[in-house]
């Protein structure tokens, strides 16, 4: 059972200031009280992340490949007190949360397979020209870690974006030391994973100061997580002020650091004349389905859909509407989250550019979203920017449009997104390829004829994209791209053989691929 | 012959407001006057290369690849006159100029021959799992470029880090188009490459606007260009206070975006007591060597050295004296520089924290510098930061410490770099292989037993490192490298095959390197 403990370098302190989580379900506060970490314990948190740094840094790819799968080991160990946790703090159900523990251990693993492949040090190597005039020295580059990174979980993913998400696995994989600020929703849960990570810390021998928690609804606390001089990234998942909050005192620092952010989206679905004419009913029922998942608190839910008006808009707008009012209320995350929504919903009601066209079921506790739907045209969307904002749950914007023109006129006004879906059939064939490459300028992931809910944890995704989606569209927070955002090439020059890294030496002691001469070798 | 044109998109303008370069021998201005460019040219050369960098960026690799091709052709067509151009506006020797033609020549080749390799484009594919439960889509990845790329030249490098220099051949070779920012202290030198720039553009058939040149003083025309909503990063050589600016404009943009700035460092050198004892006069002579080359004006320049007080530290700074007294003054880049230098020294020369051991010969003509080397202790260095910051120019600092661990704690207090050096023997093996991961940690470059100046152009080059020496060390200015700087990954999900870049067919047109289920494969 968690017991309200901030944990620094393997070591747990309770503090006078306490805070609660909030029982999803029913809005109450749950008994049990934690501690809120202050300044102290955040500088010695970051005191201990760097003195760690060097040897977790120099760690081989198999040892730490090693530890990630501990890491794995440990929160299964959990048991369903970690889903009980969760779906309480939460409101998520315990399907949702038994497949979101099974994804946050898979990425676990899915890093250590990375570390062991080796890709991700990029050794590259052009050997000496004695005979060249002039003559080239030899060159050898790698990727090192950056060093301390600040991880900021988000509430709608407690497991898989949160104490042992995708930041702090990719990071503690790139050799990184973390220190996890704590998100207020889900203490409980936080501390018990925050515990197995300890755990495996201790098991596999490593430097306590490779893993902090420090919990707490303060925002000095991340504030002055960040500010720390010797923290040298910042992942966070979560609002898009809550992330230029972050980045403004990232920027402001003697030493700027990268911030990570994965912010807002309202990703874009097009749907092109002939798939409505062939499936306007399937569309509109799938369409809800991906609106209202996880009672719309995804941030690839899809918010804004761009059609062409027409017999095939009208079909799609009623299966819709039907679809809509059938679905079940769900609680919210939090009932800051719910307060969010509703104000965001009634803004929206309030507008004279947009109509209600339909709404979910009437909510039966305080806590639960109600899903709506709304509708404007294309001239209202491009004269009213605002109404491109993100309200984050069950609620999209549907926009009509007269023709293909006025469609792509939308999409390249729009900001960046997380991902830009289209919905076509082979007769749409041309205008699919005529939008295609402007939705990719706005995106981390376009798709096709599906629903941008659910990201695949794998080589080839990008969970990202262009500000302000993320402040940082050249990598990717999902996935094994993810690990690139906390290293930095090193060339080492003319170096001793006796005193080079064991990842540059000739006889590849750790059989990693390299490139030799501008030529990629495998390891024999 | 140069005219004094701005050129946008192919169609050259003259401006009222004009200005004049230097002759750096003399200090004198020389007659031809030229366009300073302003808000409206930059918004038309914006606009041009937006519209342009679609097609740019669809443009297969070897299309991309010859244009670079054509560019290196038509800068060797320039023949002399471009030579003795550089030559009058920067007082560099025929020599350095030469051989920077063909560093400049050769980046752009080494960058066509990049394109080819296909590496950069990162294709990754997962293929559907349709039988998986849950399915997994089509998951297929590849690098895009950002769009439209500011470049602002440097003083130094007239040719290598200016117009045609690394940021531009590598942010054309990435496929975005580029806005160059023209150095005002070589502006006949500049018109010269962006005219043979144009007419590579104009020989492959490109859209015009993938090119454009607004030279001029003015700090507000960096400004403006940097503010463009229609760029979408920013590469960078110059002093921290341009860098910084400019890095400032670019978070403050409703869209921040990426700023790569290479700016300044002091590029440490230690030199340990073996290989003192060893050749401490071999030493000072090189080192002297490294820190006059090109009157001193170099990012990787040595102005910093670590030594442990003794006898052969004694034997080095006679030595380094005695070799400064006899290098031949050389004129600087421009009276402002010289101005810099020369106030960087006097202060050195006032401050009680440290002594002047020795200078160079006295200067023969007002645009000349005079060597400086200056010595102080590790203690007063330490309780001094601001000994630390770099005067461009042939002045360097000695410390000199009492032992390794005194020397050790030096090294921990010094900012990013983008060099670190050090100078062992065998019997220093230990104490080198204790100091190198702190090198490591502090820039983007180690070498051993070697000088920082010269910067191979090459696939394992590092020209970055950690803040102040970038604005970014997750990156490279120079090399292969660089051209990721670039670049964005896009995921596209279930895209059907028709609809597909090139780069991510199954029948792989462009015989790309691939990443297939997390194994890479070699083109047929």
């Amino acid at each position: 059972m968690p017991d309200g403990s901030i944990i620094i370098a393997g070591e747990t302190r309770q503090t006078a200031e306490r805070f609660r989580a909030t029982d999803a379900a029913t809005g109450e506060p749950i008994d049990q009280t934690y501690s809120q970490a202050g300044a102290e314990d955040v500088r010695d948190a970051c005191a201990l992340a760097e003195r760690a740094a060097p040897a977790f840094a120099a760690l081989d790819p198999e040892a730490r490949a090693g530890f990630l799968e501990a890491m794995a080991e440990e929160i299964l160990a959990l048991g369903d007190e970690l889903v009980a946790m969760a779906m309480v703090e939460s409101g998520l159900p315990r399907a949702r949360l038994e497949g979101e523990r099974g994804r946050t251990v898979g990425q676990l693993r899915l890093f250590a397979g990375e570390l062991r492949r080796g890709e991700w040090l990029d050794v590259t190597i052009d050997p000496a020209l004695p005979d060249r005039a002039p003559p080239r020295a030899d060159l050898r580059r790698m990727n090192q870690p950056l060093g301390p990174v600040a991880v900021f979980g988000a509430s709608n993913f407690p497991l898989a974006f949160s104490v042992a998400g995708g930041d702090t696995a990719s990071a503690l994989a790139a050799g990184c030391p973390v220190i996890v600020k704590g998100h207020p929703a889900h203490p409980g849960t936080g501390e018990l994973v925050a515990r197995a990570i300890t755990a495996a810390v201790a098991a596999r021998g490593l430097p306590a100061g490779v893993f902090s928690y420090l919990p707490g609804p303060a925002p000095a606390l991340g504030a002055a997580l960040v500010a720390d001089p010797r923290i040298k990234a910042v992942g966070f998942t979560g609002s898009r002020a809550g992330g230029l909050a972050l980045a403004r005192i990232a920027a402001e620092r003697p030493e700027p650091i990268p911030v990570y952010a994965e912010m807002s989206a309202v990703n874009p679905v097009v749907i092109l004349p002939q798939a409505l004419a062939a499936r306007a009913e399937r569309l509109g029922a799938e369409f809800v389905g991906s609106l209202t998942l996880g009672a719309g608190q995804f941030c690839t839910n899809p918010g804004l859909v761009l059609l062409i008006e027409g017999e095939g808009c009208t079909r799609f707008k009623t299966a819709a509407a039907q679809a809509l009012a059938a679905t079940q209320p769900h609680a919210m995350l939090t009932p800051a989250i719910h307060g969010a929504f509703s104000a965001g919903v009634a803004a929206l009601d309030a507008s004279p550019d947009v109509t209600r066209i339909a709404s979910g079921p009437t909510p039966a506790t305080p806590n639960q979203g109600c899903g709506a739907l709304f509708e404007t045209s294309a001239a209202r969307f491009l004269a009213n920017p605002a109404l491109g904002e993100e309200v984050f749950g069950a609620s999209s914007l549907l926009v009509i449009c007269a023709d293909l023109g006025e469609l792509a006129q939308v999409i390249a006004g729009l900001e960046g997104q997380l991902t830009a879906t289209i919905h076509h059939d082979e007769a749409d064939a041309a205008a699919a390829a005529q939008l295609l490459p402007g939705l990719a300028r706005k995106a981390g992931r376009v798709l096709a004829n599906g629903w941008p809910t659910g990201v695949e944890v794998c080589h080839a995704m990008v969970h990202g994209g262009p500000f302000p989606a993320t402040t940082d569209p050249r990598t990717s927070s999902v996935g094994t791209l993810a690990m690139a955002r906390f290293l930095r090439p090193v060339c080492y020059q003319d170096i001793a053989a006796g005193l080079l890294p064991a990842a540059l030496q000739d006889d590849n002691p750790w059989s990693l691929p390299r490139t030799v001469n501008g030529v990629r070798e495998r390891p024999a």
